[in-house]
């Protein structure tokens, strides 16, 4: 019946062959170009959402993408960040939001989450984008008001980001760029926050750049 | 510079326009059919292991693959198991291990992440393991004990994830399947727990049935 | 008024004299047979229901005989088990509820603790033995229920025993056993917990090979 | 070869049936005198020092006889003595240290437990006591330092239980008294904290007026 | 409209130039006389109510002037109380309560702080001292139950102080004093705990020695 | 001896009588204008520098001028600015480190804190300030690299600040103000963070539109 269970075996038989090189190459060791915070939601697929390799994406899941603040406590989200900036260097980071999360349903309406005391908690973590949009978003649709509050909770989640010192002292040295996406699982579409105006743009607009230089000099080349 | 911002406008141009349909049916909801808990590392490319479509998996991921046990405090991964269990009601959970685990490698030399406290404490959790290696695998050569260590990691954290309450009652009510891997990333094989005896054996092996299962009522389809 | 007062008084002064052998002997060291955890309840008096010397019991009591699983936190629990089992090296533990027990009823009943907070939070480490009987037992009388989660309790609290990293070397070293005891008020009788069968069975049942040794090698002696 | 496994089966069988009385009348619910704090050492017989019969002393046993302060966290002893006091509504706190402790020699010598992290944790909840006998006993006697820390530690784990709201309301009200014990386990004498004039004296001298009274009211009975 | 900003401007040009000796001075170090804790609330200005210099008073304000007791958790006021009693040595410590305070009113009253958990929790530190008032002042006027509320806060953080190490140790060797106040905003009062008597007395009255003495000593000079 | 103690007493025959009215009036109430977050040094009088009168400055003081980041747990920073900004609804906060600091040179050299184990702990806190100095400024003088701490130290409390979920929705709505200061004891002068430029300018430069109105509005005022 686990559908995985017969892909795994079908992936070492039949699809790990044509890839060996590569993984032959991966297995001395890992050098992502970024650290990839999202959300555990089964239609996130990172790789192909990313359009990346193996070994390209340092990826953390949680119910969410949500980002302890910096603190003396310890959690997974805290010691992995620490593993990918401090130990290895990895240059970006994407907090990545979507759109008909669950975990942010469930943040704007703590009262349903009874039974899930755990969630109700965790998602306290981002209580102070769903205070933000119950105090500025009064007068819009529940739509605009989650569209707001998984904008909210990405700009949220980059402020805690920035408290944890091996991101901070990056940030100050100027070798560490940060991203805050929002995904459109229905439409396919990426949105990013442009810090300069404190909105979110399409990635088109906001990366123009980055795609005209990647196309240039990959020109000839498939990346998957 | 960034490939995967180029990657995610190709992305949104040209993969997702060829999978308009899926990801329709999907923002109606989903209903994965596991939940999948593995290591942060780059080189693990979840979709591609286990040849699983977009809403198949609920993927929690984090330096270790670590599932702390249940107790009053709050982290990620207890909201995301507890909302994948008990709210979701996924009826599986892989914890997949790997070789070549920097995590691991920092947990059985903890000396080596004097700059690195977070990760040294965070792989507290797996401790036990740990001083199961150090005490019955000191005869061994380092590359047998560190592929002691994967398993035993696994098999703690398994121990871990029968303390939570969610998980712990949907097993005793028998509708919740666990399954413990260790996936090499060199080789492309994986291996999985056998809880009867105790030792780890090919995934050919344990999911034999599961294999001919689906062969027979797929037949005719190719599900990637 | 204070009978334990008094009682204390006559103690030094009756009976240490005639046990003056025995206590000067111990005052060398201790190095006691188990690691006894057990309820707090006063009806529970240990040297009786075992049968043993001071010297032979490391005895941890607690409002329910809860043993938190391991993490980074410490707590009573914790640190005893620790100095027991990792300095002190005893060989056996015991983990002993018993029927008619106050924090198990608080258990399954936690809106009768409002004014407790402090007992509703510490029995959380039992909620997945209580989920369980919710679950599993909901056709059951309120005595059998009550019964099962005597066991059920006993069998999670030994769960989290093995989350220790001290306890799980030494099981995996295999010179360290745990035992599971319901111990019944009103009836005198033991059960214990049979990990291959997955049930309690009566003491002189599962410790018949015990009996029958320990008889031959003390034939002739009283230890009591 | 477990003693206490053939000592159960022998009490079922044996010592069971003698109390059987005193046992059926204890299953209808326990009113301890004392909620009884003591070390989980192997040499302290609780019921044997205070010849106290079961359900006499409601008893707390963890390694180095501590009360940590109250506060939001909740541990085992913090739940413990909120049932004896608040719902059981216990008349007595005992809180008896001893001589020989392991415990304590460790908390004089955090550097010999560097392998017993939790321990060292644990007894950080005696650091004030260790911190004045390192600072008024300097020139006292290694024997004469641990004795005062004995007592150190009694008066501070005293202090802590005065921070838990349920037994501070209970000393305001005048229905709760405390008790501060140091047993000898070599002599077998037990001397008590006498608060008026901050020192340590004899249990006979100390509660020479409970003893007469006991002697009066019970002349004819044999409590054991 | 800010007037502290227009406030710190007048004091740079104005008012500093007068006591640039003092502040030259002070420039060298701090070595004040008293660890002054107090609440935050605006009517309490501390140099006013003590008639003191800068250099003299250690200051830690916060809502509702509260001490936790020591455990290894840190806090600001953990660590700040260290900082003032290890490092700088300081001879005193007020804890300073107030009449009128909105803090202490919140924990006679938890259920107006529903939308304040924080304050709500930080209160918890001061239950001891309500549960006292809620039992033992029962007849009393609201008025008088205030009064008793914020006597019994001051002598329960007082009780806490002691908890810690650094303080305990000072005090065992009789070189720091502890001094209880409540302050009362309308009648510009001051009542310092008594422990002999276990009572609040007048200032006057509690500190005639010390008046009288600096009078002497001070005789002719004005310290304002 | 205490001084302080002397100077309760005349406050309360001598200063008060002339601020009744003003206590009388305060006394039914407070509506401070700014959250004022400084050190403890005892050099910091927090009403000379502001030339504030009671009822304007709500005071939070502690080593360091620290603000932990939002999280679940609650101290008495948490605590207090929730008090000061949802309930009090306070417009202004300042946060005021001062040149001299004893808590950030310990910040810088933790070694020299082995002793103070606690402060070392919350100091942690300032963590990410401390390494971008130790990453950024290690070609600077030792004087520099304290001063650009004490700036950086202001500007992550700054940032914590906009973590506390009651601070971020006013800054939202736009009714709150934040202001980080540096106090220079030596020189009496204070510099304002301009979050526009990133950098610290003098007071008479930041409040100049301030100033001026103030000046306008209370001409013929004193309000000290
Ligand atoms: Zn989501
Ligand atoms: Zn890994
Ligand atoms: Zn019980
Ligand atoms: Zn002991
Ligand atoms: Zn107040
Ligand atoms: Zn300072």
């Amino acid at each position: 019946m686990p559908k995985f269970a017969a892909g795994v075996v079908r992936f070492q038989q039949h699809v790990f062959p044509e890839k060996q090189e590569l993984f032959e190459r991966l297995s001395k060791g890992q050098s992502p170009e970024a650290l990839f915070i999202t959300c555990s939601d089964s239609r996130i697929e990172t790789a192909m959402i990313t359009q990346t390799d193996p070994g390209e994406l340092f990826i953390c899941r949680n119910a969410g993408n949500i980002v302890p603040p910096h603190t003396d406590n310890t959690g997974g989200m805290t010691a992995s960040i620490e593993f990918a900036v401090a130990a290895l260097r990895i240059p970006h980071i994407v907090i990545c939001g979507h759109t008909q999360c669950g975990a942010m349903t469930g943040a704007m309406d703590p009262g349903g989450l009874e039974h899930l005391p755990h969630v109700r908690k965790w998602l306290g973590y981002a209580e102070a984008a769903v205070a933000i949009v119950k105090d500025q978003g009064d007068t819009l649709t529940p739509e605009a008001q989650m569209r707001m509050l998984l904008e909210q909770n990405v700009i949220l989640q980059l402020r805690h980001l920035e408290t944890h010192p091996s991101v901070a002292v990056r940030l100050a040295r100027g070798d560490l760029r940060l991203h805050g996406w929002v995904y459109d699982i229905e439409k396919g579409t990426v949105d990013a926050y442009d810090a300069a105006s404190g909105a979110f743009r399409t990635v088109t607009d906001i990366y123009a750049a980055e795609v005209a230089q990647y196309a240039t000099t990959c020109e000839h080349g498939d990346h998957r």
